[in-house]
């Protein structure tokens, strides 16, 4: 069964010439030749052949494998790129019209990957432009580990491996080298690097309908970069083995394809395939470092991890090993403004990289760890405090039920549940450690303590809420906490409930309660009145705030889906909470003012 | 039908510390906290809280949008990112953890995508770094276009346009200005941008099965970044239609969700969702700008392509467009450390990018173009070169049949047809055109008529033999040719068919009749032999390694498929041919020397 093929593209005939319009707008350093649909390449829009003043490194070969070659193209690297159709050789006229648009005395170097239609077109080109005068050298790739060493007249393909030979040659042309330097340094690199790959999908040309080559929890082990089947079908596996596996055939002494030892340092490169996202890239490289590094004794110096040799949209990635001599870093490390080269990757790596301890907290709170528990005598705001936490609990605890019906009316039931099993829990903690006498803190504990036992959004926001009364109380430095900056704290406290939970008054939340009893709190101690008054008078407004609620849309959690007659037949059982604890409060405290 | 997810990974659940660690072992500059699992935060290894003298930059969230966030720390960037579980907000205790590492004196900024979890957990971590005496701020980024303006506490959808926030904020924090500065910049960036995404895949969550919500040929619009369904689902549409869909929602004066009116300059933004290929990309990008330009009345100034926000393995793209303020480019534009940042698309772009001319040759013969043509009259030597290659190529065509029927057996049974076809073409052109007196000139001539008619490997092979051999007879810069140079240049034409072609001697090729032949000329010449009968005798050898193919097995083409019985029984038809249009030319210049 053949599945149709979904891209986001137009006219598969297109898709070359609009990946270059799109890569030219998206990087102004570059440029393309006005010839398309045939001539279509890409270069450095600082470069012009006639006054080139250095070797110019060329690479190409059909497309489809973006960012290569492409993306390549920049000040340190590539000077230009070929780009044939889809897995297509480009033509020689083409490859001609790029050496020429780049090309200047100190002549071009041609990087191929080996490929027959690519060494015969990128040939002819570099023979004609030899003819017509220009110094052309050529490079041949070929990287691949995952076949016996071939008797014939293919070779080896050309792979990943080619994206680190594009950057020793184009920094090796930075610096100025002549041409038979820089060929000799990109010969040099191609000798020490093998590359493998493994892949989930088949990768899908452009208009064609998808292939089903590769059956579920299959997977292809030494894949060319075409839709060629793999070398080996095999079950997936965890990533571990594969990755092993893989060195072990690119390291291989029997086929010998890379003159590395024990004891060498080596660069690896972790290469997705086009639809590999880097979260799987990055893990293939994790196991890789120790893998390379335990198993084959091999530091590895260098990591380079994204998707630079695709393969279209093929799921999968290649690995590639190169010997990591002193001279190849320092091509690998020179600086490039080639849009798809690795930023970053540059440096020396410690041998193993060790974790960055867990900071401990610069709270002065550790210094007085200790001294945290319930005082031994309670001072008088601590006796205050006691009491309006108890009370406050108390009427949660008893309002239980209340909330946990009119929740199953309008939300999931529990927030009764939910809520006395917070207050529950701060009445056993403020027996236990509670450190009654400092406000501030023990307010600190009572979010910690809701947030121990409480789930959900409910938990988090009073853990918030208490989180920045606390942070605005301890402002004020002093055990002792004025009227004025409980209110202050109050405000603040609700403010962050705004800000995080994202709902404003009116939204049917707790809000409703607390934000009229923090204003007219507020303004009842701005004008002088007694504080305990002024506590139990907005803690009217908090009640009737609650019951407001009835009036209100839901504009959050599961209410939004309840429809609007049975609200109007409940208040917000969260709002009701917050005003019975509220107002619970206030009114023990302003009972125990009576009774001395 | 639930379609089994395919992923290179190992077990699901720790797929986050698993690309935390590649992603450090991948960056040097990288480093993460030793808190595995709960705490999972990456930050600058060169940053350490307690001496940090700017602005800490700090984002983060669900894991699954790799290579956001902790792809994008880095200097000038962001200074730490707290990875969640897989689409699951990070716990608060590992956001203070990564506050407590990289805070310094100047403070915070927390860059927070509007989803509920995130901002409540890093909302809760925020107060309680507030309360241990850290400076704090957060900006929340809801940049979401795709639906209606929500009513209700949920808000808009925090998507790549974060991203952008991200760089600007940092930016603005590495020029040491203060947090509400910093925090200041980043709110404008978050009201200046929006978002909208298409796909053409639903993600799969590591471990769990394919869903297959979206059928074949279908796409989603406005959809988010952790799976859920999107705004509208649609036919898949040419991209071009895509694109302009999304850009009239973004830009949609009714939801006037940013504030852009004709006559902006915009920054573009191209988002790949985690499996869409770079090339699908860069197409998107090259469509939006002229829709852009054309359609909005908007100068693009910066297009950022790339996978920055990804949803796993999503396939399918965002488009974000951001307002581009002088002082919002500065930022965008400053240079940074993260390593997924996208390089090389700062600066001005041109109002159109015009291609560059394709160079026109710079080869003397454009000067001669005018003179190429069958001179008037022959010199001695065009003379004998018009008696060589009518012999040559009138052996060839005699010998269509034959060699047809040997490849029939060994190959595809059109070697002596196309063969054949190549020397009609040069007897046709002979006449017409070929600049005889010009020997050179003559050879180049041969290669172009048999390259245009012969198809496949082999008129791309003689059309390099042509080529290359002009090449090294164009070195002389003389019109007579002496046999030396004559044997050079056969020598240097048969460098390059091994070169491009990758056959070698033995190989079953036409080289194993050329070589031979090649060598003894050489030797014959050397020690001063007559020319012509160095010519022939250097033939008999041509025809002898002809022959002597028989013995080989086949390393290239189709032979190889073939039996070695069969290969026994009949000479390679190109080495035949070759041999034989060698014998000719060498024959008829002896005979017409002997015939005055």
């Amino acid at each position: 069964m053949a599945l149709e093929s979904k891209k986001l593209i137009n006219n598969p005939n297109d898709v070359v010439t609009e990946f270059i319009e799109g890569l030219v707008e998206s990087y102004p350093g570059l440029q393309y030749l006005d010839g398309f649909p045939d001539v279509k390449v890409v270069l450095r829009a600082d470069v012009s052949g006639p006054t080139y003043d250095k070797v110019a490194v060329i690479s190409g070969g059909g497309s489809g494998h973006e960012p290569a070659h492409a993306g390549f193209v920049g000040d340190g690297m590539l000077t230009a790129a070929i780009c044939g159709d889809v897995f297509s050789s480009p033509p020689v006229a083409s490859i001609l019209a790029g050496i020429r648009a780049v090309t200047g005395p100190m002549g071009c170097l041609l990087i191929v990957k080996n490929y027959t239609g690519d060494r015969l077109n990128f040939g002819l080109a570099a023979e004609e432009a030899k003819a017509q005068g220009y110094k052309v050298e050529m490079v041949i790739v070929g990287d691949d580990c995952a076949l016996p060493p071939p008797l014939g007249i293919a070779g080896r393909r050309g792979l990943a491996g080619t994206i680190l030979v594009h950057k020793i040659a184009g920094a090796a042309a930075a610096t100025g080298l002549s041409l038979s330097d820089v060929a000799a340094e990109a010969r040099h690199a191609c000798g020490i690097v093998g590359t493998m790959g493994v892949a989930l999908s088949v990768c899908t040309l452009p208009g064609q309908p998808k292939s089903d080559r590769l059956g579920a929890g299959k997977m292809e082990l030494g894949l060319g970069i075409h839709g060629e089947p793999g070398a080996i079908v095999a079950d997936i596996q965890p990533v571990d083995l594969v990755v092993s596996h893989v060195l072990n055939r690119i390291l291989s002494e029997e086929t010998n394809y890379v003159p590395i030892k024990r004891g060498s340092r080596v660069v690896l490169m972790i290469n997705g395939l086009g639809a590999t996202p880097v979260m799987e890239l990055m893990i293939a490289a994790g196991k890789a470092v120790p893998i390379l590094q335990l198993e084959h004794g091999l530091a590895v110096v260098r990591v380079y991890t994204g998707s630079f040799m695709t393969s279209l949209d093929m799921a999968g990635f290649s690995i590639s090993i190169m010997k990591a001599e002193q001279a190849i870093l320092k091509r690998l490390d020179a600086a490039t403004k080639a849009p798809h080269w690795p930023v970053g990757a540059d440096g020396d790596h410690p041998p193993a990289k060790i974790p960055v301890p867990v900071p401990s907290s610069r709270s002065t709170k550790s210094d007085e760890v200790q001294v945290l528990g319930r005082p031994q005598q309670l001072s008088q705001q601590g006796c205050a405090l006691e009491v309006a936490i108890e009370a406050a609990t108390l009427a949660i605890i008893n309002l239980k039920d209340t909330l946990n019906d009119w929740d199953s009316k309008v939300g999931d039931g529990d927030c009764g549940s939910t809520m006395a099993r917070g207050a529950t829990a701060i009445q056993e903690d403020l027996k236990k450690y509670y450190p009654l006498n400092d406000a501030a803190e023990t307010i600190n504990e009572i979010g910690s303590s809701v947030r121990r036992v409480m789930g959900g959004t409910s938990g988090i926001l009073y853990d918030i809420f208490c989180k920045a009364a606390y942070a605005r109380l301890k402002l004020g430095n002093q055990s002792e906490i004025t009227p004025l900056q409980w209110a202050d704290a109050f405000e603040a406290a609700i403010s962050a409930v705004m800000l995080y939970g994202g709902a404003a008054p009116g939204y049917r939340t707790m809000l409703d309660a607390l934000i009229p009893a923090s204003t007219l709190l507020k303004q009842r101690l701005t004008i002088g009145d007694d504080p305990l008054d002024a506590f139990v008078t907005s803690s009217d407004a908090a009640v009737d705030g609650a019951e407001c609620t009835k009036q209100m849309e839901a504009q959050a959690g599961r209410s939004t889906y309840v429809s609007g007659d049975i609200l109007k037949s409940v208040p917000d059982p969260g709002a009701i909470a917050a005003a019975s604890w509220y107002r619970a409060a206030a009114l023990a405290l302003k009972q125990a003012s009576l009774s001395p």
